[in-house]
């Protein structure tokens, strides 16, 4: 790697969480979980699956697991309660600029 | 579907195009591509292979070929010369607050 190329690697960025979490936000239904979650704040499975009509619960559930793997989605629960809700952690609420850009790119590219 | 899922539908962005260009951006080497061309503008081939020299060849130029169709990459040809270089759409190149965004998130959570 000569030095051009090394200040290149510097300031581009090659991180690899990078292009995963872009490929997580690209599977069907994430950017719309993640959407009613910041505008809702906490919903249950239930109010989350009446927003997102068209997403089988099945699904909806596999995706929900998966955003709280990554660290986008945290499972609440509730000592002494049967409520479970869902809600977005810090790192999925700082997800919200990002939103906005991609909202911006895609009407006017759509 | 009643009235608050459509009011929901209409508030919320259920743009495939959305999704699919998320996943775009969430193959390997094709963020780095963008940065590379953002930054540097019109890049022989040889140039974007030399900058991002850990992606071989062969998947540089289906890359590039898979953005070309997407609509964020063109592949520049000049009559009477044997050069070709690759710069980025208007769309493409519209896609750099977006990339600020990305950055910003990913160097505070990566």
């Amino acid at each position: 790697m000569n030095q051009a190329t090394l200040k290149q690697s510097d300031t581009f960025c090659l991180c690899p969480r990078f292009e995963h979490t872009f490929s997580i936000l690209g599977k069907k239904w994430n950017g719309l979980i993640i959407e009613v979650l910041l505008h809702e704040g906490s919903q249950r499975f239930k109010d989350l699956a009446a927003s997102i009509d068209r997403c089988s619960d099945r699904v909806l559930c596999e995706r929900l697991k998966e955003l709280e793997q990554e660290g986008i989605v945290n499972r609440n629960t509730y000592p002494g309660e049967s409520r479970v809700d869902y809600s977005l952690t810090e790192q999925g609420r700082d997800l919200a600029p990002l939103m906005v850009a991609v909202h911006d790119w895609s009407n006017k590219w759509c």
